[in-house]
Formats: C-alpha cells, structure tokens, sequence
C-alpha cells in the first residue's frame, strides 16, 4: 500500500471541501459539549504513579470507553498487570488505517500548595487580552490533548454517520509511569495494533500561529539512588565530624554529575551518541529559535549546558542528565539537628540516538560505586527507560498532515525536535515498524508537569480542526486509489 | 562565700545521714507515683519548633508550675514573646543557693513511620536482660532528666517539710529551637535568677556505670540555605541541560563545604579556635574512649572527620558542619519528570571556643556566594546559634557533686565533654558569671532526636537519688559554716 504524490498536491475536489466544510462547522457549533466532556474527563484524578488513584485510573478508561462506543467504536477496556488499556477501532473497506495513540494518566500534583485551584477542578480562565485557558493538572498533558482527536471523530460521525478513514484508538494509563505494563500488553494484543500510520498529539506547537510535527524524541532513563550510612537518624552534637552524613554523600555524587563546562561527567556518557543527519540540521537551524527567550520565559538568561552546543541542541538533541527531587533528614518547620540515617534523590537522563539506556544505567552505577565511600551502602531502583527515537521526515503521510495543517493555520508548519520522551514511538516503530506522525496543539508555556498546567481554548477548539482536517486528507485519495 | 574543702572530703555527720537515708528511701518507695507523673509530663506534644504545638507548649509550662507548687516552690509561668518561661523559687536563709534548668519542650518527631508507637503515649519496654526503659520523645531529652531533679526535691520535702539549700529553678521552653526568646526574657528577669551556681541536667553519663559531669560544650549556628533558578517547576524533557537545576547547585555547594580529608573547607572556619588545655587534655585521655566502639554502635566502622583529630576530639573539641536536611523536586512516589524552581537545606556548624557564630555566619554566606551560578538567587536564613561553652573544673561546688556521685554510684565520677550544645551555660556565665554544673543521667543510647527516644528507669531512679546525695552534699556544710 502506498499513498499517491499527485493525491496530496492538488486541492480537494469540490465535493469533499463542501462535506468538509460542514464537519469544521459542526465541531465549532459543539465546542461547548465538547468542552463540558473535556471537563469531565479532567475531574477525573488519574494519577498512575500513585497506587491510591489505581480506582481513578480505572474509571478514567472506562468513561474513554463509552465516550468512544458513543461515536460508533468498537472500544473495550482491557485489564493489564498495571492500569488498564483502552482499545477501539472503527475500520473501513478501504483508505489508510491509522492507529491514535494517547495517555490518560497524568503526572501528580504536588506541590499542591502552587496551584491557584484544585487540580481536579478544572477552570476556564479568560485573559484581559481574550485568551481562554483550561486549567488542571491533565488539560493538556495528555487529556485535552487526545480529546482534540476524539471530537473530531465525533464531529464526522456527527455529520457523515462514520469516518473517513479507519482509525483505531489506543490509550495507555502509565504513561507519566515509565509504562511498566506495556510490554507484556503488546505481546499478547500487539498484532490488533498494527496500522499504517501511528498518530499522536502527546507534542507542541511551535509557536501560537504555527503548528509543527515532532520528529525526535529523547529517550529516558529514570533511577532513585537511596544513601544509607548510620542505622539511625543521630544527634549532630553527638556525632557531628565523626559519622558519615548521607546527604553529604549524595550531593558531592550529584556535584560529580556535571563538569566544569556543563557536560554530563559520567565515563563514557557520549560514547555512542549519533548526531542528527545534515538535512535535519538545516531544518532545525530554518527555525531561527530564539534561546534567549526560551530561557527568560522562565526567568532564566543563561544556558547551564555544555556551551559546545546551542541551547536547541542541547534540549533536543544532546543527552543530559537532571536531578529531578532529593530528600534527607528533616525539612520541616524550624531546625532539627540530626544526621540523618538516609537520603535520596530522584535521577533521570535524557537519551539521543544510538545511547542504550541499558549501557548509560551500567556507567551510572559504576559512577556510584566509585565513588561511595565507607559505611555507605547504596540502592539504586530503576523506575523506567526508553530509547531515543526519530520519525521519517518525508512519508507521504507527513506530506498529507502537512497539507491539512496549512489548510487551517494558514502557514506551513516545521518539523522540530522534542527533548522529551514518548516511549511508545520507539516502542512501536521496534516491534512493528510502525511510524508516527506526532501533531500536538499544546504551547510552550502550558506548564506541563508543573502546577496551574493549562491548555488554551484555541489550542483545544484548533487541534480538533486539524484532525478533522487531517482525516480528510488522509483520505483524500481514495477516489484515485484503491489502495489509500 | 566559699565552700570549705573539709566538709567534702569527711563523711556526713551521723545525723545528716541518717537523714539522707530516710529521703533516699521516700524516693525509692515512691518511684511509681514519681513514674506516673513523668508519664504524664510525656504526654503534652510540647514541639517547640512547629507552630501548632504553642498550646502544648503552654500546657506543659503549666504542668510544671502546677508540679513545683505542689512541693512548696514560689513558682510562676512567665509569658515571653515565644514559648512560656517557668521560675520557681524555694529559698533558705542559710546554705548555697543553686538554679536548676531545664526545657520542658521537645524535638519535632518525624520520621514518625520509624517510631514503634505513639512518641507521645509513653511505653514502658522491659528487656530480657531486665532493663526497663521509658520510650517517648522528650524521655530523655530532657522531661525525664528535668523529672529527677523536680523528684529529688519533692523526696526532700515529704521527709523534712522542705528543702536543705535555696533552690531555683529554671524551664524553658524553646531549647529545642534556639532560645528565640531567650535574651528578651533575661534582660527583664535575670536579676532573679542570679544564683551561685546552675545545675543542670541534660548531659549523658559516661557509661552504664560511671557517671559523668560534662566541662565543654560546643556551640551552634544553624542556616537555612533556599536557592532559587527558574520561576517555576519545569519539563525535564523540555528543559533538560539548559535550565539551571537548583537541587545541582544546591549539591555542588554541599559537596564543597568538607575537604577530602574531612576538614570543614570553608576559608577562615579554624581561624580562632582555641585547643583545650593540657589538664583537660589529659582528663580526655584518661578516659580511653572506645572509638571503634562509638561508631559501630550506630552501624558505622570509619570516621567521616578530619582524620589528624581522634575521634573523641572530633565530636568534643573541633568544630563541624552538618546537613540536618535537604528538600527539593518531587520525593514522593515514583517518578516526576521535572527540574524543579527550588532546593534548600537545612545546615548547622557546631563550633569550639574562640570561634564566634556570628564570624563563621559571614565566611559561610561569603562561600556561597562566591558559588552561585548565573540565574540562581539564594535565600539565607538563621534559625539560631550560641558560643561555645567550658565549665570549671576545679570548683567547690563540683567536687562537692563528684563525692555525692560517688556515694551514688560506687565509683569516681569522670568529667566529660559534650558535643552537643546547651546554650544557656554559654549565656548565664558571660552575664552573671554564673558557672554550671552539669549532671545527666542520660545513657548514650537514648536515641535523642531520633525516633523511639528512650530513658532507662534506672536512669530516672538513680537520678534522683543522686540529686538528692548531691543537695545533701551541698548543704552539710552548714553545721560548720554559716556561709555555705
């Protein structure tokens, strides 16, 4: 099966731009349902790290599931080792088949205190200046997300009674988890999955007027390294100067980390890293990214990375390595003098092509030990990886996207890089040799991870647009062939 | 007024002892009640350090005045701009007059996971090998040491209707935090608390058997250290390697507070500290102190100090800095892929005569500043310090104690030195010239500020026998001098 060229080149015929025309116009007439549905799935605390919101991941896939047989999908629930898989398709007799993925779990909230409202309490927040955001933990990452793409089917179904194209869906609930469940669902239902062309919108815009499609993922390693020197937690007059304290342990490690330039300073860290090819280069450098933006957006005004490298590349295509939480002794109110018994930190790293996480965890416990010291016994825990991974830059199914976005933007759209990580592309693009064509509508500044997280009424009401459009391009060809 | 040296070396007189024996018994057969009220002293959460606990604080300042009344003391709750202050008056014409202090408040608890019951319901654990110990923060540290000496008077008047020397006595209730108010309350009160010597009782005995009058002490200053990067929490993946990681810098200056031989490497930090003298020096070595022993008793084998120190000197005579505790990013259950906008830690210096809190205040902000990267602000906050402190040790009034101690206990006391830190030893001596006398009969297993602080019932019991031996001592030279 392959997509025709002259397919995508030329406009729509007549009668297609008109059917077209009149699903745009029923999702715009239904944005406020589809936003009350939006709200619903957002009250919804699907926390998968935490096992006390294991109920909560349960019932967000079940309401996925009857949103979905609600617009005609064959959709279940299916049970996994971890929280369950949502899975429904809808197939056609012909046209491309595209398999939708996204995540319904969601990164917790803390700290709770920063939000200017219950997280679980989603909030429409107009601006002086017009803009309307959604605000939850979830709005954009990846509930509002991954609705843009439902509503679209709905607004089809709405005005066609079916789709253009078959689409199957397929939503995780461990996502923000490292997926530990994953693989053992795709060995046993994985053949069910297969697809031409695997969409996503876990992404960003590029900017607010310009969409964009992510064609590099970094990969992840995350590791929690526990520190134990004393049995117990000791008085700091007693034993101060004498007893080996483990937070003075952990953060010389972590001082051991970076080198002076900013460069990870672990043996054999970059031993394996491939550059991106020359033609993704210049696409990137066509970007004119502004890094000294980038950084004030956040309220920053220098780069902290290996100053070899431009700050794009060190967010997309560089390797690094961040401390994302330490804890130890005692951290409340007022003082208590003790050397604690423990401490710990949360340590993951961002992977590029060609690094093995398996490889660059064997360098990072080797660093460890080391440099431990006597009396120090370490536990490092492994809490998930993924490989880096990089998606075809010139498919005919990203030449259709591509079509369909300028449709609606009004602007091409750029292909950029992500310097975070979607493990199921790589995961996919393994085992089946599945492609993605990653289209998100989110922003920069939509605080993913962080509290107050939003996602902009345009990007919602924009993105289910797109789809709609998307999905007639894709099935564009299937006057002029069969085979699409 | 002078004590005379033949009223110590002699025995009592016949009459006196029999005395003493009859008090001694009054004690021993009124243990249980003595225990009862310990119990019920334990059970007032009286955490000075959490804002919360300010009623119970109140409470346990109460219980004590309510306590002293009952055994014939002038005694008052003074109000201070903190925690409640406890002055009890019980005065003779004749004989010397000694202050008792002590703190009625407690540390914070946490971890409270580690605690085998509730810190704050009081157990009594008796071992196989017999030993009965009081399990409950503040067992120890220092309701259950206070306890022995409110104890010893109250045996002194069941038997005799009072007490054989003027006695004050002194609460505080902010030793746990840093004495906030400490110096506001002495400017209005000192006056009355003039006595010719300060006895007190939060000090440990040498070992099971010997008991022990503790001569130094270090002092403390504790700082809160907050570093700040980007504004708020952020994407790991869409900000890793360029965003300045605060918990990365917050390590790196950790990691540069101690040399690789141990030594504190802050410049200046041993600039004025005086070594301890030759006599003292020598009563140090005489009490071959099982180093080895000492650490492995917390599961530790090799010291972490700077190794031209024995370990003894390490903890009693040089300075240190320890990290009380760290907090950054996300530390709960599994992972959270952030860099976060904050870390900050808890570090406290303990410090040796000569060296002045407010001098290494500055060399320590002056290290971190010559540290911090661009794009980090740092927050420096105390949370209190105190001199270090020395206590004669050729006085009337100690070897007074040391004979009564060895009536007591069989054997000759020794005298010690505390790594820990009572401030107001340092404060009653340079502004009264007022001397201590420290006695405790804390083991050095008492788990202070840990979790399951314990106080052995043989400490309580033979502590308030050795009071009352030692109050006896004090006043049997009235027969023979009208100005003891």
């Amino acid at each position: 099966m392959a997509l025709k060229k002259q397919s995508f080149a030329a406009d729509l015929p007549e009668a297609k731009r008109l059917l077209l025309e009149r699903v745009l116009s029923c999702a715009d007439a239904n944005i406020e349902p589809s936003l009350h549905r939006l709200f619903r799935f957002l009250r919804i605390p699907s926390v998968s790290c935490d096992p006390l919101c294991s109920p909560q991941c349960q019932e967000a896939a079940s309401w996925l599931a009857t949103e979905l047989e609600d617009i005609g999908f064959d959709a279940s629930v299916r049970q996994t080792t971890g929280h369950p898989v949502v899975v429904a398709h809808r197939k056609q007799v012909i046209g491309p088949h595209v398999l939708f993925y996204g995540h319904y779990d969601v990164q917790p909230v803390e700290p709770l205190d920063k939000w200017d409202a219950d997280p679980f309490d989603p909030q429409l927040k107009v601006h002086p200046n017009g803009d309307t955001q959604i605000v939850a933990r979830g709005a954009s990452d990846d509930k509002g997300q991954l609705l843009t793409f439902v509503e679209a089917c709905r607004a089809w179904k709405t005005v066609t009674g079916g789709l253009p194209i078959s689409v199957s869906m397929f939503f995780e609930g461990e996502e923000e988890s490292g997926s530990p469940s994953m693989d053992e669902f795709l060995n046993q239902a994985g053949g069910e999955l297969r697809a031409d062309i695997m969409l996503l919108c876990d992404t960003y815009l590029w900017n607010d007027a310009v969409p964009a499609i992510t064609v590099m993922f970094r990969g992840l390693l995350e590791e929690e390294v526990e520190i134990t020197c004393a049995k117990r937690d000791l008085h700091s007059g007693a034993y101060g100067n004498a007893a080996r304290n483990p937070i003075q342990v952990l953060a010389e490690l972590i001082g051991s980390l970076r080198g002076q330039g900013g460069e990870v300073a672990i043996e054999g860290f970059y031993d394996d890293v491939k550059e991106p090819g020359e033609e993704l280069k210049s696409e990137l450098k066509k970007l004119h990214f502004d890094a000294d933006k980038f950084l004030q957006t956040v309220g920053l005004s220098q780069s902290a990375g290996d100053r070899a490298y431009s700050v794009l590349e060190q967010v997309w295509t560089r390797p690094s390595c961040e401390i994302n939480g330490i804890a130890g002794g005692y951290h409340g109110e007022g003082l208590k003098t003790i050397i604690p018994s423990k401490a710990h930190a949360k340590i993951s790293f961002r992977l590029v092509p060609g690094q093995d996480p398996e490889k660059i965890q064997a360098k990072f416990h080797e660093h460890i030990r080391a440099r431990m010291p006597a009396d120090c016994s370490v536990k490092v825990t492994g809490l998930g990886s993924s490989k880096a991974s990089v998606v075809p830059s010139n498919s005919e199914y990203l030449r259709c996207a591509r079509a369909a976005l300028k449709d609606e933007w009004n602007c091409e759209s750029v292909l950029i890089g992500s310097g975070g990580s979607i493990p199921i592309v790589s995961v996919m693009q393994s085992r089946f040799g599945l492609n993605a064509l990653p289209i998100g509508f989110a922003r920069s500044d939509n605080r993913h991870h962080s509290p107050n997280e939003k996602y902009d009424l345009s990007s919602f009401h924009k993105g289910i647009r797109s789809w709609i459009r998307i999905l007639a391009r894709l099935s564009s060809g299937e006057s002029t062939s069969s085979e699409l």
